[in-house]
């Protein structure tokens, strides 16, 4: 018996990713897709433009878009809402009864709600414990963040982390459709992306914070990002700079990013067989390339240099529609059945 | 009475931008332009591969291609030479008592040879009174050598600098011709540029150095670089997180750019009015919007962040192949025609 | 004593071409920049978004933005306002007086209107004595007609034009701001323009064809067209195959090209040297390296192969928003003024 | 019992290709790597630039590339050599008793060579018949052709064609790696792609052609080609004019697509399930979005337009590497294996 699921925002880039991901899930059934009033009503395959290069799956193609009201038949919902609109209809569907895992920033954070990448910080679910709603909202945190977290985790785990500097180079599929405009971008780079320099800087403290009684505190250590759009379809290159606690050397980082598999054992469709790899190629990541890797779950990091004694450098590649996104939260709602059981 | 001036290696793209800039020079007369003895004999329009958006300047279209031997008829050269084999010619240039200006890494790092950026450190200019040959050998830095440094400089001077970390993302035109290849960069980014984050962070720290007698003490503060090439292409945007001495205010370190510009007086043909430029708007500098600012002869910074009391960052562009190179080398050219006069 | 003139649509990419040559035009003297309501009332450089790689001329940077309403201070009005709403207003100002040089596709088919391109048609400037209004309406055609018109003239001229087959691959600054998104075009070509292959299959035959009494009576010729978007920031490349009346061969296709150059004579400010250039390199025209030819204002054709004794092929590029829009514009006015006298 | 396949040229791009689509393919088994000298000796993985998005097959990275001799253990080669090389080494293998199947074009246009696309002309495998060698060589068409015959046959048979006109926008994978320098295709559109109108307006009526005895005799109608290269990896697109024998309307010229699928019963694990599917959406098709139809093996066709009692335009896709090149070829050994049964 798989769970049925539905999904909100069905139509944008995110919530098309969401289609192709759930469309033929194992343990997931999509009975629902909805989205703004203007496509409710209408058959999925006649609103909006399909982005994907893979068709739209026959099974959605020719389901009736739906409104975004909690009365849909299923028990856990998928939010790819715009954030400007996500948050009260998340509560509802909360205060509803249904699970929403959102990869909307609205509640990202609030004290109750966890900030969850599986492999990372799977502790954090207890937070919906304080959660007072029938329901349940779990987030998954916003695209950039998820490559430097995952990154950051096997570092901060192993030697501790004191400062963060990050430069980021972004894909356009980061900002949605229409999104950013041809002429903006072709010949050219453009650094500055509204509100992200500000999530890539607080998210990843929540995310890597301990879970104390009934609220997160964050990780102590400081992070300043400058976030930059490049002529790239999908797959966000974060360059990192990192200072450590503990002194560090090349092979102590490479064995802790090689060791680094804390999902191992689950089996869940959505793990990548790593969830992050060290490639040891001169010129890797690359967006084209690596981005694809384990389905596009897999964060690929490369170009490492130490620096200092307590100081290392290096590239890593996120696929910011699957991991980054849409992939993230379908993960986290596989964990979160799992832990159910 | 114009100065007669010869191009090195005149036929790639940055001998290409140095005939543009030479062609209608009002203090260099342009006598001869050489190459390697696969084009020397042929009319230079009928060699390589033209690839500026202007036409060939007709004055040089017809030119008979010269070796690069020290036979030419000129006082100056510009050397554009690759640099594998730059080295030696321009030697043999010098020798035979030519004035090279060259855009090769092969001699930069010389003890006695000024690498220079005429805006900021023109005093480096003494460092030919030790080189024992007729002639001189007078380089320019790296292309992302010169965007970095001259952004730093005005805060070394007022604030000194202890750390500096940054990231580039460089045009394809840096890479000379055929240089990247389509295949590697549309939809990608590169996240390694052979020797470039080595040449970037060496060569700053002597063009900020003290002249101390017959040498160059460089800069004490270390350089970490992380070099990328992505889908542009003229124009290398630099993204820089620099440690303070002394402590600094956002208004303290405008001031420092908005007052810098050490060659005002000298009236100096390739002079931009403005050396550096601190653009306000929350989105600037761009590659297509302001690389070609001052004739492609000023660096752009802007997205300045205060990040502590002694740290700040910002993002710093540089035409690669003008002020990055053939431009940078001209300027020096004309920076030294003053000193001798 | 330069006429003065306004633009309406200012702030749009058109529009801001039309400041661009507009602000030190030798006969013109730019009084007034109108746009839409949102923007009126506020100063020109702090709306939108400034699109060219010049700084916004000084003198147009400060004015305050008008409304689109017959009262400015003027006597010509150039319109990049969008074809939804150019119509009316355009009407609005002919019938106060003024003389509109229209980008806006509204009027181009309208019987007494001219659809001009002074090259090309110049007589049919006449057609403005049967307009009823105190002012005049002349329009320039689209950016793609354009082109490719002006590379049929020479032929039509000297040979006789039977049929016409296009393919169009146009950039994206033809789509306005922000136009065409970058999710569409990066890695891509999209095989379809709205309304573009319509334009270009009939605009060229009113364009060609003949003043009679009141009217146009358009060239008998048929037009196939298949527009396609490609990622190029500016110049649209045009693959045409003609059908001739006459034998025709490559020396006197060619030595018609070469000859054209009616208004040769006339000393228009914004007049090429030559209104079409035919390129014998193998590989020409290309956008990047060809489309600022004149100015922006030549349009270049090459890779000319003869199919037949009565067929040729070519490729023909002209920058969309110079010779293709606002430089269009701008001679016509200039053409316009000089017959007054 | 699986055939044993080798490959020559593996390191290339197309290379690369065949050795995806062989690594585990049902009824091949790739037994060996051949490439250049250079190359032999080495390990597959350490050699070249692997350019696809997923890894090397695990299989595949630690075979050591062998000499192109005709000394491998195999019954079948792959050639995916350099035009300028294959010949003589194709014949070399022939005579040795291998059968070649070759992406080049040395072979292409001999008599006794079949031209192969399996489900256009499959008679055509008799020409074999009449090469002397112990084993043959069977060729696939340029990656352009392709894409085009498979459009054109529908329309041939069921309508005749008296005359084709064809503009291709061509990916740079197409030109192999290196290949084209990003400095010539950013921003920018080359048009001309050397020897590719040749073979595409003699390739197809090969192709198109009729079996007479020993011999193809071409297909009598004209076909007129300019080839343009544009920045996409992979897809050519290409404009397609067609004039034809009888009267069509839209709803034959759909039918005759729709129905085409001449394999269909044959089962071949390459074949895809339409070799022709026409796209009814208005701006269908596009490379980035169906290039992968079919895993690479549809060709997509869109924008069906009449324009006479005889003639339509339409656009054609055809992803270049795969059905292009590699999968044709692959495809072609499955349909002569099939055969030999």
């Amino acid at each position: 018996m798989r769970k049925k699921v539905a999904i909100l925002g069905a139509t944008g880039l995110v919530g098309q990713r969401f289609v192709q991901l759930l469309a033929n899930h194992p343990i997931f059934e999509l009975t629902a897709v909805a989205a703004s009033d203007a496509s409710a009503g209408s058959r999925y395959e006649s609103v909006g433009h399909w982005h994907l290069d893979s068709p739209i799956p026959k099974s959605v193609a020719n389901m009736v878009v739906q409104r975004c009201e909690p009365t849909l038949d299923c028990e856990y919902v998928f939010s790819a809402l715009p954030s400007d609109v996500a948050g009260p209809i998340e509560s509802a569907f909360a205060e509803a009864g249904y699970v929403v895992f959102s990869n909307a920033s609205s509640h990202r954070m609030d004290k109750d709600v966890p900030l969850l990448i599986p492999e990372v910080n799977l502790e954090h679910l207890k937070l919906t414990r304080f959660q007072k709603t029938r329901g349940k909202i779990i987030t998954n945190p916003n695209c950039s963040t998820i490559g430097l977290t995952m990154a950051l985790k096997p570092i901060a785990d192993e030697f501790g982390i004191t400062q963060v500097s990050v430069v980021s180079m972004q894909a356009v599929s980061g900002a949605g459709y229409p999104g950013v405009s041809a002429i903006d971008i072709l010949d050219n780079v453009i650094p500055h992306i509204k509100n992200e320099e500000e999530k890539l800087s607080t998210e990843p403290r929540k995310i890597l914070g301990t879970l104390v009684e009934d609220h997160i505190k964050p990780a102590s250590f400081n992070i300043t990002a400058q976030c930059n759009r490049v002529a790239v379809k999908d797959g966000h290159m974060l360059s990192v700079f990192v200072n450590t606690q503990k002194r560090i050397s090349l092979d102590s980082i490479a064995e802790a990013f090689d060791n680094f598999n804390p999902l191992e054992d689950m089996a869940l469709p959505s793990c990548p067989e790593r969830p992050v790899v060290l490639l040891r190629a001169p010129d890797a990541p690359q967006p084209r390339l690596h981005r694809n890797l384990g389905n596009g779950m897999t964060v690929s990091v490369g170009r490492l240099v130490q620096t200092s004694e307590t100081s290392i450098r290096f590239v890593a590649l996120v696929h910011n529609t699957i991991r980054g996104a849409a992939g993230c939260a379908v993960l986290n709602a596989e964990v979160y059945t799992a832990q159910l059981s």
